[in-house]
């Protein structure tokens, strides 16, 4: 690859910035420092952005500043954002892409207005009618991709096929490996479930094949983990749904693990033992490592990082858009979204 | 009470029936013999039946048998079903109610089937459009109420409305506690959501009262465990998928920690020491304590047992049949109810 993969920054969105958006920057130079492929294009306030880069003692040379005078608080909601957004860090990031100056944006601002600005700068793809929320969810073999996680509460059969399209280009680009796409509903009997989910299950049946996705059916939500399948499509209710109810009950179960591990002086010494198998079991539990939920369907790629995550979450999220670009995502969309409409004549 | 609790209980639904369900029976017959205030009917293969209770060297004096020549296969649909289900030890368990010998039902068949036999005989309450599938689910401080799991794909703002007026009966008559509801959204401000969402939470907020159930307002995902919401309220499509997405990460969880604690020599010995305090761990998690969900809305309350339980998972929905009937769940939901429609004229 020729030309380097340029990743617009918004270095003012969300808690603590630009203190945890740089540190992650700089986290993730250090881990690429042998890769020569990439640019950061950084938005945001000059001098706090230079102040953040000289405390980290940056290595600048795949780093470019462009200055934004103003922020979008993260109070702002999208109908009061969309008229006090100019020339924001947020919104020149994603105007970059616009400009061919980056290949994607990412921001740790508000959800709802980055949402709207990247509607409103890159636009739908022609052949799609609503953007995506997908995020990275573990399961028992690796990762899926889910979708949608929120940016639409009502679906109709077609936007759930394309989010089947979506999903599974963006696997394919993050994991170059076969998709497994699979409909959420609450059996896995052709019968069950909606009109809207029947028609779609025939839709991706018809659609299913080797190049594009292999359609393994409804799953239930016990299933989203099992690794049978690795990428979901459901609309944004249920989505958002069953992401936030999976996170309440790890955080419920970790709860009570904790408090069992410390509740006497037996389990304490036990911790000294298991100290580094809970480390690992830790570790692969991180919501860090799975930050970064992605807008699909706009005529490029936008990354949202959580607001409240710290440094290494926003390394994780930069690491993600530059896995996106390098499996080349708007390629493989474009390709599923053709193969689709051809099959549909 | 003078009147005894009487239970009906379809001995020969589910898997390893009626062993599994005989020998339930016997653990919940031991666990109250101090208790004289109630009796079990079981309904199936007299012999059969007989034959297990030897087994067990059960006390016969709180039991009675109710020969049921036919039982109701787990293939058999709803459809089907209904035309081959008279006299089957399910049917009869039911129809036990309507002839006033039992209080409740419990079985651990098919759950399509079971709702709509149950329909069929107790028919809809007056003040009821549809029925709801509730299940417990443990939170921070305690236990969840969670409804619709399944029965209703598709709802609108009065279902919810009228959910919620069941749940909370329920809650009153399991924990003889305030009940503190909340609808399931996907954000916590009053303009999310959908219509029908946006609909109910006014309805919801008129109707908060001390007598009958304190509105919580929208909760999302991630709060259905913190306790601060005891009666979660959503359509039987997103109960169903959060419930079981709640399941598979539970056991993925699980599944990493045992992974981690079995790797190596040291987390081996650390095993030991911690042995108690995980073990309360599990048993504060084991499912079967909370098998058992309830179907709310007919002219008699009726529980279906997880299928796949054992023993221990049977005699839990037993005892939840008699907490049921001790606290009164049919006076509980008139009283909620007849509150419902006056304040809505």
């Amino acid at each position: 690859m020729t030309k380097k993969i340029t990743i617009a920054i918004d270095a003012m969105g969300g808690e603590n910035a630009p203190h945890k958006t740089i540190k992650g920057a700089c986290l993730f130079l250090k881990k690429y420092n042998n890769h020569n492929d990439f640019t950061l294009n950084l938005f945001g306030d000059k001098e706090k952005i230079k102040n953040e880069l000289i405390k980290e003692n940056a290595d600048l040379s795949n780093i470019k500043i462009f200055h934004s005078d103003s922020v979008i608080s993260d109070e702002e909601t999208p109908l009061t954002a969309i008229k006090n957004s100019k020339n924001t860090s947020m919104w020149n990031s994603i105007k970059s892409q616009l400009d061919r100056e980056s290949d994607i944006s990412l921001s740790a601002g508000n959800t709802g207005v980055l949402l709207v600005i990247s509607r409103m700068i890159l636009k739908m793809m022609n052949d799609v009618n609503k953007p995506a929320l997908a995020g990275l969810w573990p399961n028992k073999k690796g990762m899926n991709v889910v979708l949608d996680l929120g940016a639409n509460i009502e679906c109709n059969e077609q936007n759930l096929v394309d989010f089947a399209e979506l999903g599974s280009a963006l696997y394919k680009s993050l994991y170059d490996n076969k998709a497994f796409v699979a409909l959420l509903n609450i059996g896995s009997e052709e019968i069950k479930g909606t009109e809207i989910l029947k028609s779609a299950y025939k839709k991706l049946n018809n659609l299913s094949n080797e190049n594009n996705f292999i359609f393994n059916g409804y799953i239930e939500g016990n299933q989203i983990m099992n690794g049978d399948s690795n990428v979901i499509v459901t609309d944004g209710f249920t989505g958002n749904v069953a992401l936030k109810t999976a996170e309440g009950t790890a955080k419920f179960i970790t709860d009570n693990l904790r408090q069992s591990l410390t509740q006497n002086i037996f389990s304490k010494i036990s911790l000294i033992f298991s100290y580094f198998s809970l480390k690992k079991f830790k570790d692969r539990l991180d919501p860090r490592k799975y930050n970064g939920a992605i807008f699909l369907g706009l005529n490029g790629p936008v990354v949202k990082s959580h607001g409240g995550t710290d440094a290494l979450g926003f390394y994780h999220s930069i690491e993600l858009c530059y896995k996106i670009v390098k499996g080349d995502l708007m390629k493989q969309i474009k390709s599923n979204l053709s193969h689709l409409k051809s099959e549909q004549k």
